[in-house]
């Protein structure tokens, strides 16, 4: 009874060969990836990648977690602030101090108290947040800019249509081309305070539940972890309110936070997406949408954009 | 920046008053449900209560992980395996072995040799699975009876309609009235192999991720966890294939599992729900769907099934 389930995206080591007698077993969509051309793939640029190195485990066990930052036009004014901050090594030395099951782990200074550096860009004060995140810095359809979503699904709870850009989950309107970036496990968003506040990027979570979508359009979307999510959603759940430790010797150190760029070139992690754009793309979802794999007997008929994760794997040196 | 997202379900413990110059602060969720009138909490039956009693931490703190089981017409076949599993406490000494991330974590025996009790009932030989989970066990709609839906959601990406029944989310069919249970977080559901094996019981996993909505009428639910998912959603990542622990050290030893009736009176955990009939509950599914308090700017206008979590919480003795 191993094999009770399927992974969400598997891993496929070899696909059997279809015999004249036996038809060609259906994809899995792990499979359909793990098959896609080399082409199809996208490298991402290591400036796009956040390495965050917290304090080794209980075993000594190193415990690194890589956040790629959207590109634009999305939450750029945030995403300058985040590049700054890892710049001046602000976070080094701070910790994650919330894990909320089902929600968010979220990390920063515990004090409150730390400085940040002069330069931030104050979202609510420059421009970069209009109407209620309804402008520039979370919507892509900005300025005349028109452009159709990939793989476009239409049947959303929360929003009039869903699909992919560049590589990243989006959602829009009923009326109008403005999209915007939503909450979906991984999802990485800037914490703030009430409005107008809009939070500086110092204070960041990931989520590690069901997608919360309520927050679309309300906080910020900036990144996604690509990989050692599992050092932050396996932590211990703080038990204060809204998921803090509540004892501070429960917060978990980082170390530190830097863009890739600025590791040593050999330590600089690679990463490549499915890219969004493409054929493999459009098949991997439509087969997460309809598991005629093995194993599945009723396939959905559909699939809500957090239910399609876009494949990621480390690029393999050759 | 302590308050930087609202929980999902906050506990509330005081509401502002109104004074004339102030309007009424719109309520959250949490705050309806909180101050719902004790009619609309409805007590949940300690025989449908199913206790699980994990080996203590490395701290020595005890690990109680509590599963509501499935009222009637669901997957009654297998929920009446597991309480014939529990009573003869079958699963004592088995583990807990696999924690794959965003997706499941699973419990029963890991040496896959230890021998079920006579008696149980083989689902695909017995009449409880016809035609791939479609018809009784899984489906409300059988036999011609007829329900509406409370709180029914048309905007479904996996169904052609959702909602609640009996305090359970559910999905129906865009045509007839079949109704299932879904996968949202805490779901438990039944291991299986491939068709036509639908699985006896033994083994179960809950979801700790995303809701995998694709396995809905795939695998049965039968319950769902209603207090300690932490104990297994923190619990380390497996390794190995589809998150199973690779070194049996690993595993996380179960003590007990036991139907709630069979712990002595003073021990029986006592919880109760949000009746999904009541105006109370219409009005919480309406407040997380259309986020109007303070911290939110733009409210969604809708919310997925598995976003309008049933509020769940223990009885306070007096």
């Amino acid at each position: 009874m191993k094999h009770l389930l399927l992974t969400a995206v598997a891993a496929v080591s070899f696909v059997l060969p279809a015999s004249a007698d036996e038809p060609a077993p259906v994809p899995s969509p792990g499979e359909i990836a793990a098959t896609a051309p080399a082409a199809d793939w996208t490298l991402i640029a290591p400036s796009d990648l956040l390495v965050m190195d917290l304090a080794p485990d209980a075993k000594g066990k190193p415990r690194r977690v890589v956040i790629q930052l959207m590109p634009a036009p999305f939450s750029q004014g945030w995403i300058g602030n985040i590049r700054m901050l890892a710049a001046v090594h602000w976070w080094d030395g701070t910790s994650v101090n919330r894990v909320q099951d089902n929600y968010v782990v979220q990390w920063g200074d515990a004090t409150e108290k730390k400085a940040l550096p002069e330069g931030l860009a104050v979202m609510a004060e420059s421009g970069y947040v209009e109407s209620g995140f309804a402008s520039a810095g979370v919507h892509a359809g900005v300025g005349g800019t028109e452009r159709l979503l990939s793989v476009p699904v239409k049947t959303d709870a929360f929003s009039g249509l869903t699909g992919f850009w560049d590589g990243w989950p989006v959602a829009g309107a009923k009326e109008g081309y403005h999209v915007w970036p939503v909450h979906c496990y991984g999802a990485v968003g800037v914490g703030r305070n009430m409005s107008p506040d809009t939070g500086s990027g110092a204070e960041l979570y990931t989520v590690i539940g069901h997608a919360p979508r309520h927050l679309d359009r309300n906080i910020a979307v900036v990144g996604r972890v690509i990989s050692g999510i599992e050092h932050l959603s396996s932590l211990p759940r703080g038990t204060g309110a809204l998921g803090f430790y509540e004892d501070p010797a429960e917060r978990v150190g980082i170390r530190s936070i830097r863009i890739a760029i600025e590791l040593p070139a050999a330590e600089q992690p690679r990463f490549e997406y499915l890219s969004t754009e493409s054929d493999s793309f459009a098949r991997y979802a439509d087969a997460r949408a309809n598991r005629r794999d093995p194993f599945f007997i009723t396939p959905a008929g559909g699939a809500d954009i957090c239910n399609i994760p876009v494949p990621i794997r480390p690029v393999v040196a050759k």
